[in-house]
């Protein structure tokens, strides 16, 4: 969280709870709004974004600047650059999202009673979300859209080495929402640079009806810590592979050498490889070389660097730093197990409750494997990669969370609204 | 939480991180049991509470002589007090679980993707349960069984004036338990009396997946303000009742009257009348009579208390504690509104989220309620005494949540369940 704390300029407790307070009221004003309001507001702003490409682009220059003059690395000023074609895919986005189906008024359960009332559960905002986030600009317009959409007023608390950018693109989100007679106020940036405005935010409890942090395991921890409004945790995955004693091999290969090496920097990428005893030796004669030709480094437990050696592919030795690491780099754990149980008490042990992959045509160790891992995604016979809100068909996602509450795995539009029993009957008392 | 402290006695961290992790590797063997297996192990749980019978009323007396000795009011020694009956009762709640469908393989959606990946959101269990409860000892029988049906392990922390009577309780399931070959730490007491046990419960973040407290609303604040373990919020009902233009007065009035007088000391008793001034006079003129009939002392604001001149009822001046009162007694709060916004803008203000009625015959009001007053329930034409899982079909209640991720209003067996996403592919990888 080094970057929340550059340029720090205290923010009260009063200036962050006053701007809660005007989302609440805006909050209010959206629970009952028409899908066809919010999507015409959704259009405008993609349509305001696109108009204010060089205004955007000037100020975004301002926070480049800054960052280089602070010496920080390209990779990040480069996650930091927009660009009129970043702003065009961000604008993209808003359209993608006003194409979605209102998940407001959504009956997720509805019934009669034999007394005659009849029962749903009907799907209404959250209120107010918080989203506290790295780098990345557009995370700014991704989850303003989202949360519009979903009928939640948004609190915006980018990095402060975005603050610039940030500032401009939620001027440019509101002035299309006044334009479009909304109110303004469902979008705000939570005002200030210094880690204060966070400690507010997540002291805000009444006023904020849930937190999301988006970002490294640093950040999403010390929220969860600290925070008194409830958190949503999201994203990182210590995510494994299992290749069990029915696996079809040569398929194995092709899906751990996907989830590992398709694009390693994110957080459905695998970070370990556990194999069945029974099938260690003819696995990892092929997947051993066929990961070294995809650039990565295996860390081994005795009975991988025997078939690394066997194989002629160097490996480092795994240690317990291994097991628990989320690379995010074309680096892989990998050991043998003797059993499927074997496998699940070490994933239980290790993994962050991300995703986890077996392959096997076993039916059997099928269910064995999904009833006990205790994870938010497994995949079967497919790669990790496919744990993500767009290929599972969700659509646009607010981030992937890792906790068991609320919402588990790829969250769409649905996991920013709560529920409500709306009972109706004809003077019905009870006796 | 007086009854917390009474016969405080140090419970160390050790002795309830001990008790969390043997309740998680209880988890670990539940969470692939089948209905068949848990069904029959409740059924031989009930048995085993009529068997014991005569060994639970003893062990009960202990705590009624303590509770005695100590001054403890009448009402609360009933509440403690275990007969014959209602040691029957309870086991025929056990019966009742086990008749229940399993909410564990539920599948909640599923389809396939144009890839030809099939893609399915799968109930599992949460995990390891904490309950926090105070004094009735029935929750420790009921929560035990609607955990383990949910294939949950439960960590029990009753009050401490109810701890010899719950301690006999659990050893008696446990026995149940081990009779049938499951593994008896799947229900557990929390060891200790004092605060101390509570606190260490409440950071076991990591061993303890939720934690669940009932009880008054002093308990429920702090352990949602202490606890770093996820928490869902039960039962404080400050609950209002709306009567509209557009209501038909004589239900309204049967409503209103059932709403607050069929049992007031439980959490879904209205506490708060608002009439809108179009009606007032025709509806308070039968209103008042009925209510003061029932027993009722009426807090009213201006407008109600000349209706209750008129009618010969008298009536005490409303303040802002009665608007923020949930009274548990024949207490009501009452006032005139102009709009259906202005009771709205009322029931935000100082609703605890629990449920509201409206008494309309009008369309458009009932639409506009629904979607703005923001509470867990909407009782439309219906007495709030419907906000009830048994009442609306869910079978036994873990308790009412109040808060708005995960569970909101009367708790099933779903909401002691979270979601698995399960992706079956033939080898399928992503490009």
């Amino acid at each position: 969280m080094t970057d929340m704390t550059v340029d720090a300029i205290d923010t009260s407790e009063a200036d962050v709870l006053a701007v809660a307070r005007r989302a609440r009221v805006a909050a209010t004003a959206l629970a009952p709004m028409t899908r066809q309001d919010k999507d015409a507001a959704l259009l405008a702003m993609a349509e305001a974004l696109h108009a204010a490409g060089s205004r955007i682009v000037t100020v975004n220059t301002e926070d480049l600047d800054r960052a280089r003059a602070a010496g920080t690395p390209d990779s990040l000023v480069d996650r930091l650059t927009l660009t009129p074609e970043r702003i065009a895919g961000i604008a993209e986005g808003l359209r993608q999202v006003a194409a979605l189906p209102d998940p407001v008024g959504e009956v997720v359960t509805g019934y009669q009673l034999p007394n005659g009332l009849s029962v749903s559960q009907v799907r209404v905002p959250l209120g107010v979300v918080g989203m506290i986030y790295e780098a990345r600009p557009n995370v700014t317009v991704d989850a303003a859209g989202l949360c519009l959409k979903s009928g939640n007023a948004v609190l915006l608390r980018g990095s402060s080495s975005a603050y610039a950018t940030n500032t401009v693109l939620v001027d440019v989100l509101r002035e299309a929402l006044a334009d479009q007679g909304l109110p303004v106020d469902a979008v705000q940036l939570v005002p200030g640079r210094s880690h204060d405005s966070v400690k507010h935010l997540m002291r805000a409890r009444g006023l904020v009806d849930v937190l999301i942090p988006r970002g490294g395991a640093a950040l999403i921890s010390s929220v969860v810590q600290e925070s008194t409004v409830p958190v949503i945790e999201t994203g990182v995955g210590n995510v494994h592979v299992y290749v069990d004693a029915a696996a079809d091999l040569a398929k194995a290969v092709d899906v751990l050498v996907n989830a590992k090496a398709q694009r390693p920097t994110v957080c459905n990428a695998a970070e370990t490889l556990l194999v069945h005893a029974d099938v260690a030796e003819g696995f990892l004669a092929v997947a051993l070389p066929a990961l070294d030709q995809a650039g990565v480094t295996v860390h081994a437990d005795e009975r991988v660097a025997a078939a690394g050696e066997r194989a002629g592919v160097v490996t480092l030795a795994v240690t317990d730093e291994d097991w628990a690491a989320e690379y995010y780099s074309l680096d892989l754990a990998a050991g043998v197990v003797d059993s499927l149980d074997e496998a699940v008490a070490h994933i239980r042990r290790w993994s962050s409750g991300h995703t986890e992959a077996i392959l096997t045509d076993s039916a059997a160790a099928i269910r064995r494997f999904v009833s006990t891992v205790d994870s938010a995604a497994v995949m079967v016979n497919a790669s990790t990669r496919f744990t993500d809100g767009e290929q599972l068909g969700l659509g646009a996602e607010i981030g992937i969370s890792t906790q068991k509450l609320h919402a588990r795995g790829p969250m769409g539009l649905g996991a920013l609204t709560s529920t409500t029993w709306v009972v109706s009957g004809d003077g019905h008392v009870r006796t």
